[in-house]
């Protein structure tokens, strides 16, 4: 078994905010992160998934492929957006990395080739905070 | 001569959206950049001043006192906010990577102790893309 | 369940020195890491705890929190500091990076609410040497 | 169990081309990596290893030793290299980033002390793409 | 004056190697980096053009039409490819770090805008060397 | 005109304490940096000279040469060492970056071969804060 990752990025704006909350609630909970007028971030998104190498090629998958992929079923859904108000997947979810995180693997899993296992989403929010979900 | 530098992160929402222009001609100029419903970046702020080391302390200028100057007069005001809306200093200008670093030098050269020369601002939008100013 | 990590940063002086062995074999055995003069290193410490997002903040706990656990209970006391001397977790062991990890692990341990479930210490030494803790 | 990780330097050519298809075919598998002239990468390696630190030492195995095992046996072999015509170890294989990867870690299992425990081989072809192998 | 630069990634193979020497004297002067059989590397590539920013769209350029036009007539010309067989500008020089930077000068200048300005090449060959060329 | 830039580590001990001060003085100028069991850093050294390529190799000069002078006659001295206490370049010198990167300078100057033209030194004491010197 051999995992490959492909590291992808995209930015978007999003904002902390529970709608269910007051606006003071809100700012005790998320402070700076529940500005109304948003603020945004530069994503790095790390891809992993595992297999054996096929003889032929001595791939796992071809990466280019899942660069594809990855680029035609998630970036273009979130890059250049807002979390909280442009991207289905979200809707209904507080924008955490966490719940970004999910997202993208429940997205992905629905595009992926039967054949490839996907392994683990990872995701920086900043060079200092990232979350990883491994689907359960 | 010495130079030092101090690099600080913030992020922020923008969008790059000409309000003199229809929508469809900042579409056209400015591509997904123009969503209007925003998207964002972690940038990286790199702040260079130059001087003669001082003899009885070795420093230029003590890099944590310019760390806090960066901090309280330029972080605070751009660190979580909407560039386009939540900014004094960019009020009336075009919100793009230029501009911004254009206004920190104007911002900082405010507040920078008389004795400090500001030699450069250096701004990352992405790791891939970023400006310098120089001050002329 | 969602694995989140924070990276923070410190920096420290140290020496790899037995006390129970001559000078000789301590120089035999750890090279110029023995040097009696001490040297040091900037350490970037990352650390995971999982759990499930909490529905109302979609967060597994507020980074925030987390980071300033870290930076009370541990960073205050190795940054800046010489870890062979100073440091109350680390006495009577030899100061390698493992020891290092495994200590963090058992401060943040004593701190960390009870819903927070730790994951793992990671820590750089140098840009090229890390080591990682999972509890056991 | 504490994991301690080394990371070394290597650049190498290959091609990504299965000498038993047609030319057409190996371009329309592997596109430009199929270029007949070759092509090359800096890739950066990672091996890890897993014990319990020694008391006298603090270390899990001296990771300078580890680092000449590593150079000895490994980067000798690869660096500065073709990797379909100069490299024993990956003869009869397609040079994908997953073979070489697990003729790595094949090749270091000779040579490590028998008290050392192999955990893992992570090897980046660019800073966005990188496989793990964990021996099964 | 505001400096604007972009960075792109591309691979290729070469092999430092002077026709005109004896293989021998090749391998004296060069070392490795003379393997016939080719090596490689991963580059990155920083084009920085400088200009005043345009009051309308707050840019020096628009850093996508930059990014556009390294990609078609630097990075199609060099990625993937051979830089002592394959690339027209090289022909008849030693493919070294310096003179790529200077003909990616070159080749850039035939195709840049007449308004833009180009400033500075600079280019990684490893996370350890880079060359930087200003024109002159 | 091309200039080549190579990049080394070196870690140290040191601490920022002026001998003529009283304790409680240099603790409030210098804080936690004043700490009298020291502290210490991962530096990295970047080395930049400059020249015309000679057009037998396309060198404006050998990298690995240079490499070997920074390392015998710079690292050497300063790596795994007390900054304050066991480097001759530096006595009766205020042990801060400034200071160490102008006492690499000179000692680079007094190896380096006639040939060589120095540029810059630039050196990091953390990933936040670097100095650079031009020899003026």
């Amino acid at each position: 078994m051999v995992y490959l990752t492909r590291v992808e990025h995209f930015n978007a704006a999003h904002k902390l905010y529970n709608p269910g909350w007051t606006r003071e609630h809100n700012e005790e909970v998320f402070g700076k992160c529940a500005n109304e007028n948003w603020h945004g971030h530069n994503y790095e998104l790390y891809v992993t998934i595992k297999g054996q190498p096929n003889p032929d090629t001595g791939f796992v998958f071809d990466v280019k492929k899942l660069s594809e992929i990855i680029k035609e079923k998630v970036i273009e859904q979130i890059d250049h957006k807002n979390l909280n108000i442009d991207v289905p997947f979200l809707e209904g979810k507080m924008c955490s990395t966490e719940n970004l995180a999910i997202g993208i693997w429940q997205q992905l899993q629905l595009f992926l080739p039967a054949e490839v296992q996907l392994h683990a989403i990872k995701l920086y929010e900043t060079p200092r905070i990232y979350v990883e979900y491994f689907g359960e």
